[in-house]
């Protein structure tokens, strides 16, 4: 059975947009998309990107936010396709550890705390393949990387590129 | 650079023996050592076996653990001269993560967070060398695992065993 890495923020859950909508409501200042090149933090005004990296460590940031559209669907019938990991460089933010494990049992119940890792580097684990949003994870991987589309890659070049959930089914199942 | 693995519980950190305190204080009751072949809850009471179980997912269990002797010295010389991952499967009680990333903080402070893997399931992780405690992490090992001496593995053959943080230097510096 081939190994599947799956990637969680940006990927099957929505942080970026959480952040925009609890920023919104409490700044009501505008977003700049255009500069999200590399983190979607850098969309946020440049006197507030510290405050953003405070929230990404607050106790509940991670325990609600969105679910990526027809991600449910297609994960479950990877699940029993696949050997299939969930990977997310989380170790950083130790307050978003045990969101992410309560997240991920709400939302993918099929998903076994057996196939959860938590990590600080991806350059450690391997599988057949890989689909996550930045380049640094994707590059050292030793199996078959899919960039998943997010604001802030939008110029990267030299990896497939799955736009949605069903690319990722097409790509996969 | 060589990279290194190390498994957290009976390995870095004494939770067996931080439960059999607690444990004592509780109940006056002793452990039985010769029933803990594949694991050191078997030790208990059998009806007290539940609730060890619900004592490794209470907060803080985790957050103030013996360290093991020599560890801190052994592991910051072979932080230098290795790659170095602290790996340890944790998903299965949520509350343990933020206490571990913790733990290791106060006292591990040369590991940085970009060096732990809080995971269900190690046979993802490569590297060149793994010391572990349990079999069932070091048979899928595709790098030289060795056995770390604990009192559930005293049956143990076909690994190379290490007795304590002087052998890991020897057999690793």
């Amino acid at each position: 059975m081939k190994r599947v890495l799956v990637d969680m923020d940006e990927v099957i859950a929505d942080p970026m947009n959480a952040m925009i909508e609890w920023y919104k409501e409490k700044y009501d200042r505008e977003i700049d998309y255009s500069k999200m090149e590399g983190s979607w933090a850098f969309g946020f005004p440049e006197e507030h990107q510290p405050m953003i990296r405070t929230r990404l460590n607050e106790p509940g940031f991670f325990r609600h936010l969105p679910v990526m559209k027809d991600s449910q669907r297609v994960l479950a019938e990877i699940n029993k396709k696949y050997e299939l990991f969930i990977v997310s460089a989380a170790t950083e933010f130790p307050n978003s550890l045990k969101d992410k494990i309560e997240w991920l049992e709400d939302n993918f119940s099929f998903i076994s705390w057996k196939q959860v890792v938590l990590c600080g580097d991806k350059r450690l684990c391997v599988g057949d393949y890989l689909i996550d949003d930045h380049t640094k994870n994707l590059m050292h991987f030793t199996g078959k990387p899919y960039l998943y589309n997010a604001a802030h890659n939008q110029t990267v070049q030299g990896y497939d590129r799955l736009n949605n959930w069903e690319e990722v089914a097409q790509a996969l199942l």
